[in-house]
């Protein structure tokens, strides 16, 4: 099903770019732009005609009570609740050595300077409705924020036609500590988290997945809000050496391209063997698939396999590609995480398959994705943490350093700035 | 000269939107896209093209020689020079207590995870020409890159009709070991340093300040380049009770208000009658600096003073402006440091006027404007060095979790996720 290719130089950047291309065609632009005019000027007005509009209900408030969540967690499958539990522990204690303290540096002449860090006072997390309504994106949003020491966290999720929102994505919202939710959707939910409404206060920054609407949105509203990253599909790309399980590898980029027809999933491998027998048993496991005419649609659309001479190469061509997710099906796979420079997120040996980090290991499965792992990172307790730095002088300092620093600013012709530092020198003149 | 309000709840909503009110009527957008896309489709001869357009100047070659930047240090001012090395000494300190480490969080059957930071492979530097070509530009981008470990930084500054470059910025250059500098500016530049041309490698990350086309240009290549920020026109918020010295807070002020006509300067006070001698102060100050025309009129327009009833509500007022500067000329201050939530840089006490930290002080000059500071943070090592996650889960593991995992995969409809899982299981079975 997956084109092979043999890695040439010219093929190099052929394979780089494939996850490049994967661009959603629908302009959007025009709209959210009007959706967001509308919200800022219109408020709750405007909330209520575009849930009419594009989910199909009229709500005259979008608050959801909090008895409304704590029945859909008393009605919950006990046991699905256990593992959200265990999960929430997992990802919690993996998250807390994220945390970082505010930092003081003393200087001679009583001189100080520092950095601190401050949570943000209030995020908002977006998450879809409909078939990707997932609880597992509110555990991946709330704990990090939870964990950064964020007071308010409000969680907002498009109703259905019904005014109804998904129950597990309450219930995910009671064990995270959520206790204010809102049905609302789209543009105008970001629009209204960003600008505030009459019902709704606006945040300081908003988080989590959403449609082509909800990521422009995002793009739109960054500079008057915080936002954690405009997430375009999603990709994998695994590593694999000889011995590896054609079984594992087959199923973990299916699993990956089951999210999206534009998602992305690339084998390279040092063996042609071996991905004539992935070929074969994707053929053989898709069938079982709920989800095959979208893996089918991905795989042969933006899948590859790249035949390469060793592992490093193998590495290196994944380094230019910079995958959200790299799985190293290899003998030793921490002994090449070192030469691992471009990744979200690295899934070592065969019994980690990426999954595992999707739901239950710990880390963030909120990643970069096409190519910006080269700059970008993994959401983390650091999202929602900011930095404020600070300085002290003493009359002393000034004294000793102000003529040059006079100099520096006139170098620059910034006259002002030098008569700030002179006001100070000829005061002690004056005395 | 400034306006004087006394607060009440009515008038805060005014005095925050003033900053927020400065937006450059200038619409560049459209130019910008079309000069990007000339950029990426004929490389150099683009380049060529724009700087005759803009910088009058026809360049074969954009690469400024390393002999021409040796000739330019070796012709520098020595004291100049001096002060240049003891400023980068300060602020190469204050940045390296901002280096973090990766760290690794071990589990029982043998399951680790953890975080690795990783410096970014090549970072640019845009440092603007003309009137507004600053060395502590220079110092301010290059230093927290260089403690990051980035290998690759690269300068671009535009030339000026003479095809030349200011020389400080190549004194400045070559102090912070900066090799490869290229005479070139505007979007033009951006495009190129994101896209790469036949003469300049693209880079993974683009930093510094710009006019409206340099700003706009960063806007539109972020995502397939790492930004800074999107920087908006300076501000400085002065916090000052009754004993504070009216000459330094008019010397402060005005070294905010000279850098553009839509810089912002507040003061925000316990006392009218520091106020009234502040604006007397500005009348007798202003006529001595060279950029009187500019102060003027910034501080005109954008200029505020506010009279509070307690410092504790000017912090507050502060705190929802969120300034870029914050001064605290009031008796211990640092005592009420924890009460700043917002604000980029905090300046403590009256012999630390903010062109200390601009220049000297070691504390870094580019910081979040325009209320950003509500989420966003000052320049860091942090802002080029990237996290990567990775995971380790052993058979064991699997074994033990990999129904709970499968469970809350199948929750989501995410059947081929589960999958990847449950071939690792059936394959346990076969044995």
């Amino acid at each position: 099903m997956m084109d092979i290719i043999e890695l040439s130089s010219k093929g190099i950047s052929d394979v780089v770019s494939i996850i490049k291309k994967r661009s959603n065609t629908l302009n959007v632009r025009k709209s959210v732009e009007e959706i967001i005019e509308n919200v800022k000027s219109s408020g709750d007005k405007a909330l209520r005609g575009y849930t009419l509009d594009f989910d199909k209900v009229y709500l005259e408030s979008f608050k959801i009570e909090k008895e409304e969540i704590e029945k859909a967690y008393n009605e919950g499958d006990l046991e699905f609740i256990e593992i959200l539990k265990e999960s929430i522990k997992n990802i919690e204690k993996y998250h807390q050595n994220q945390k970082k303290t505010s930092y003081i540096y003393q200087k001679e002449l009583g001189v100080f300077m520092g950095q601190r860090l401050i949570s943000m006072d209030s995020v908002a997390i977006y998450v879809p409705g409909g078939k990707a309504a997932y609880p597992s994106s509110v555990l991946m949003n709330a704990i990090p924020a939870k964990v950064a020491g964020v007071n308010e966290i409000v969680l907002v999720t498009p109703p259905d036609k019904n005014g109804e929102v998904n129950k597990q994505i309450l219930v995910a919202a009671k064990l995270c500590g959520i206790n204010k939710v809102y049905k609302l959707g789209g543009a105008q939910a970001i629009a209204a988290l960003a600008y505030g409404t009459e019902s709704i206060e606006n945040v300081s920054m908003i988080v989590g997945p959403g449609n082509a609407f909800v990521a422009e949105a995002k793009r739109q509203v960054y500079g008057d809000v915080g936002i954690d990253m405009v997430a375009g599909p999603s990709e994998i790309l695994i590593v694999a050496d000889e011995k590896a399980n054609p079984k594992y590898i087959a199923a973990d980029l299916m699993s990956q391209a089951e999210h999206d027809e534009l998602a992305s999933s690339i084998l390279v491998t040092t063996s042609k063997r071996l991905a004539d027998k992935v070929n074969k048993e994707i053929e053989v496991q898709v069938k079982n698939l709920s989800r095959r005419n979208i893996i089918e649609s991905s795989l042969i659309n933006f899948g590859k396999i790249v035949i390469c001479k060793s592992i490093e190469e193998c590495i290196e061509l994944a380094n230019l590609i910079a995958p959200e997710h790299l799985e190293l099906l290899i003998d030793s796979p921490i002994e090449y995480l070192e030469q691992v420079k471009n990744a979200g997120s690295v899934f070592l040996g065969e019994y980690t398959p990426e999954p595992i980090g999707d739901y239950f290991g710990g880390t963030n499965h909120v990643l970069p994705t096409g190519g910006t792992a080269r700059f970008s990172s993994p959401l983390s307790v650091d999202t929602f943490v900011k930095k404020s730095s600070f300085l002290y002088y003493s009359q002393k300092a000034v004294v000793r350093d102000g003529e040059k620093i006079i100099r520096f600013a006139n170098e620059e012709g910034l006259t002002a700035h030098a008569n700030s530092v002179k006001v100070r020198l000829d005061n002690e003149e004056d005395k």
